[in-house]
């Protein structure tokens, strides 16, 4: 079995700048993901990574190459359980078994889908997940939020004031947002909320064109361009059952300031955590600082 | 007197990122800056900025071309003065005044100076703080470095390329810097490490000629051309005085992980606040939360 000082599990923004950091401060490290840019790479036009505008894709390539010119071993894989063995965690993948000093999750997360036709076909053209991402292309146009979140309401709140017009469409007879975005949703003469409201279908070819949805069993179509799911993301964290790590109700990875989570020597960074901003400069930055705890860590357990 | 939502104070990493942040959000926005870049632009070669590879100037030269294509207000000047004034900042330059609904503090550090006898008056005759503005002067020549962290390690091993011989002076007993700066340092000919060593006098009538050196109370001098100080540096937040932000003993300002300071409606990202990993990243995440708490704070007032 292959020991390593550090795994690191997942390789968004979060993973690859902790592998940076950790294969320049001299650690032994190995990178175990399924991909390469994790959700990262569905972002179509990047515009709040500084310094950068591209895809998702092309700012995830850049780090890649970035991650390849240090010592670190980069395994394409699935991780489907970890458990603590001694002073070793044990990581495991579908054929193989790796031990560790120290590790950090940075597996992300998985948006919740719509799973209606068009959906999966308009991603990027029209269907997104990420208002802070994407708001702006939609200035002066019609979009619809899905949902009926504290999210969701935020994610109207903020479209408001660049789109001419914003639907909200939530399954539910009242938002489950906080009061105060509640009152500023009423006093939004472009936002308009529509109750008992299901999302059935997404219209466009090459861009999203409309939206049909069922108003208690009346289907209606409205015309739209924009769509932003926000009816929540789950974090990816089934392969960590065994370490108890402590979570939220929100079943993130609740971390300190240093992105120590409640079991030590296991780090969490990015999406996967509760930390709030989830952004890509956000998630690097975490994966910077729990590179520097898991080096932290490890040197003090020599000593 | 021009009333904007928000102003941010410097133009580095966190001070640039907050502005793109600030101004995708719709906020009316001013950035008031010295100069573009901060101490970042010191940074002879960048490798931990994920994706990019070059000088710190080159990185923040990309940062602001892509801040100057939002509408932000970009004056380039030293903010004198800040004071709370009813429900607005006031926030003086030299000869303007603006006004603000919430401030974010960016002003990031100024080097530290070693306050020994010759350091003063030879500043830019010899005595430097900027490797990447300097080492060319000192082709051939002997050189020495104070310090003994990443910064003080990266420095030297630039020097070692084109000085003929690099002391490097440091107090402790070993190197904070990176494992890899540190190999590279170890396989340096021409680059000689004193431990226990304490600065106290720079020789020489019009440009540097030496530097004693106390090691552990035993002087030397040592014959050298340059002087590279690199031990750190303090906050810059004399003009926030009047505001009473609570700060820590190192004279950072002290913030929550939202980027909040003690006094509602100012927050603090970059090296100027207490968080601990003065990294590029870092920074450029803390400039993206406080941009986004800002919002969050104006939009609450506005109720």
């Amino acid at each position: 079995m292959k020991t390593y000082d550090l795994i690191i599990v997942g390789a968004g923004p979060a993973g690859m700048t902790a592998g940076i950091y950790a294969a320049r401060s001299g650690l032994k490290t190995a990178i175990i993901s399924k991909d390469i840019g994790g959700t990262t790479n569905s972002i179509l036009m990047l515009e709040n990574w500084p310094g950068f505008k591209g895809s998702g894709t092309e700012l995830m390539k850049s780090f890649y190459n970035q991650l390849k010119e240090y010592e670190i071993d980069i395994l394409m894989n699935d991780v489907e359980d970890i458990e603590k063995k001694g002073k070793y965690f044990i990581v495991k993948t579908k054929k193989q078994e790796f031990e560790c000093k120290a590790l950090i999750i940075a597996s992300g997360t998985e948006r919740k889908k719509l799973n209606i036709p068009g959906e999966k076909e308009l991603i990027g053209r029209g269907v997104s997940y990420c208002v802070t991402c994407d708001s702006f292309f939609f200035k002066g146009k019609i979009v619809a939020v899905i949902g009926g979140s504290d999210c969701a309401a935020i994610s109207a709140l903020a479209l408001s004031d660049i789109a001419k017009k914003v639907y909200i469409f939530y399954k539910g007879e009242e938002l489950r947002c906080e009061d105060i975005n509640s009152e500023r949703l009423k006093n939004k003469e472009n936002v308009e909320i529509h109750y008992n409201s299901i999302p059935k279908e997404i219209k466009g070819e090459d861009k999203v064109e409309g939206l049909v949805v069922s108003h208690k069993g009346k289907e209606r179509e409205y015309k739209v361009e924009g769509i932003f799911v926000e009816i929540g993301a789950v974090p990816l964290i089934d392969f960590v059952k065994k370490l108890g790590l402590r979570l939220n109700e929100n079943k993130c990875i609740v971390v300190d300031e240093n992105m120590k989570t409640s079991v030590p020597g296991v780090f969490a960074a990015g999406d996967v955590n509760c930390t709030k901003l989830n952004q890509v400069v956000v998630a690097s930055a975490e994966g910077a600082i729990a590179a520097k705890s898991a080096y932290s860590y490890i040197k003090d357990k020599e000593q």
